[in-house]
């Protein structure tokens, strides 16, 4: 069987080792995980006693809306609950807003670098795919608009981006959007949202329209990557068509009744942010000593460079227990992105690092 | 924003209604539902066992390719672990199908009646649909045969049917599957495989190949319907084309965690089917004895013909806590499908039944 031409060249996305596989290929007892962003400190106990009170119902199909988690982030948000579409995943709504808006042939717009997972869906559903490239490590959204058509029928916007670290900013933002030809759909992928402090980082649900639909994931600030959850907030009418072409139980129920305790418990969502902005100053200061350039980052992970082919300081690193992630899949081949963990997972990377380069 | 052409028109699929919905909206207090299909004997408490142990590592990312889940499948199964491929419910890999091998104006053929979601998840993908309606309750794959063409590029084959719960035997299988089209795959969900007791059954899996492939589920025997995770079996190119248009982490952890410790717990399979059966035998007395005609299955679920517009019947049992599913989106005005319950729900289902009937 031969399959869709756009299908034909696929690379497939290659996450980030998991602790048990590092473990099993190289027969190493304690191993620590700084690769995949995810949140360090997490799951939240209240989250976990809720989804203990859920596991009596699992023979049953989940909400297929969502129902009650619906109500409580509508409520959160200050939206209406026709305004909110689910994933498995924020990844799955990239999927979605794909699969309902891009036929074969349209343009799609993404930056390079940036999450890999755009380009990807794209080329799958056999978008013309306008790659521009960043300018200073940032999303150059001035030379992205400049590629927009009318054919153009989806940007994306990670904001912050992943794997950089850095973010667009309120004039930037409005700028761009400012006389945008209508057909074109912004994407803005909020997953590390809850990381950002400075002031001039957009809250996405102030531009909400007709075209722009912003998105945010449980799996990071959350703790919940394990379960697969994450959402779109949109006007109603690019919720409707998204969730036409959503899978009736995308969904699974333990990931519903985490999703309902995790927006609960605020001081667990607190604790992380101040750990993370921690542990990315002590980054900071340590790249400094080292004499390591990194870029300034708002999120939960740290991009820095070794000068040299960072793959090899990786294996080495990795021969120590510690999974951090080389930047080839983005042609940035003498950086590293290192993912901020509990104190101790810090001290650990740093203490190896040194070793290794030093 | 105007979606894709073939999005426009999308009818959603509606699922049975949650027993929770139906207490908040009737405001009834003891409620059952025999309308999804699921297994009322459910979850297993080894599975719930295990997943409690899985819970400390929600906050990472699943393993991307259900590595533990794959080994124990493939030695079960006795295939290869690269003839595996797992999906977010089975109902993903209908999805997953489509996209790897279904361009927009590309043909696939459906029975009618027949499980919805190959149809909306073809219309959505953009291919020219063909439905061949079923004979007697049963798939018509002589006539399915005939509408094969040089554009045909999948056939969806639920064996067991779904809502019908009737299959096609060894014989017929094999004499479609001779001499059919080359580039024609051919799609076997066996959702409902355990359930099936009959001889002349064929199991799909003796059949895989370049062309074939057999998917089956952990939400209907195993009882795991909450926490999506269904797989596909066939030859490793087609794996590899399916797994090309997987997102990377669609399967949660704690499904992942589920299943092995499913697989392994043969008691409570053995039970699920034997009560299954019993029911089964049970409501074939209860409509005989009413007189009413039902068609012969052999799932976990039965349909049966009340002679009169089905859905102000199934509104009644829903007043009285009684949730089933009246067949008007198949078309099917005057049937009635029911799950097999606990014996206590199929009693209860008969009383009820009985008081609107008779």
């Amino acid at each position: 069987m031969l399959p869709r031409k756009s299908v034909l060249n696929i690379k497939p996305y290659k996450p980030g080792k998991p602790i048990e596989e590092v473990k099993r290929e190289l027969r190493l007892k304690d191993v620590i995980k700084l690769a995949s962003n995810e949140n360090p400190f997490g799951p939240s106990p209240k989250v976990v006693s809720a989804i203990k009170k859920s596991l009596q119902n699992i023979n049953r199909y989940p909400e297929s809306s969502c129902f009650y988690l619906r109500q409580a982030l509508a409520k959160k948000l200050k939206v209406k609950e026709n305004q909110l579409v689910f994933g498995n995943g924020s990844d799955e709504l990239i999927i979605l807003a794909l699969r309902a808006f891009v036929s074969e042939g349209d343009e799609v717009i993404v930056a390079y670098p940036t999450f890999l997972i755009y380009e990807l869906a794209a080329q799958i559903q056999g978008a013309r795919i306008k790659k521009v490239p960043a300018r200073y490590f940032k999303y150059d959204l001035k030379a992205m608009k400049r590629e927009v058509t009318g054919k153009t029928k989806i940007v994306f916007i990670a904001n912050p981006d992943n794997p950089n670290g850095t973010y667009v900013t309120k004039v930037e933002l409005e700028m761009f959007l400012n006389g945008l030809p209508e057909q074109a759909m912004v994407f803005i992928d909020e997953a590390y949202f809850d990381y950002v402090e400075e002031r001039d980082y957009p809250n996405g649900l102030d531009y909400i329209s007709k075209r722009v639909i912003v998105t945010r994931s449980f799996s990071k600030s959350y703790g919940l990557a394990g379960l697969r959850i994450g959402y779109g907030v949109s006007s109603p009418e690019i919720i409707k068509y998204m969730e036409a072409v959503r899978e009736p139980f995308n969904v699974n129920s333990i990931a519903q009744a985490a999703a309902i305790a995790a927006l609960k418990d605020k001081k667990f969502l607190l604790k992380t942010k101040r750990m993370t902005s921690a542990g990315r100053k002590f980054f900071y200061s340590e790249f400094k000593k080292m004499g390591l350039r990194y870029i300034p980052s708002v999120t939960n992970f740290v991009v820095f460079e070794v000068g040299k082919d960072a793959s090899l300081v990786c294996k080495k690193l990795l021969k120590k227990g510690v999974i951090v992630r080389d930047m080839k899949a983005w042609g940035m081949d003498t950086f590293i992105r290192v993912t901020v963990g509990t104190e101790k997972e810090n001290k650990r990377f740093i203490k190896e690092l040194k070793r290794i380069i030093v």
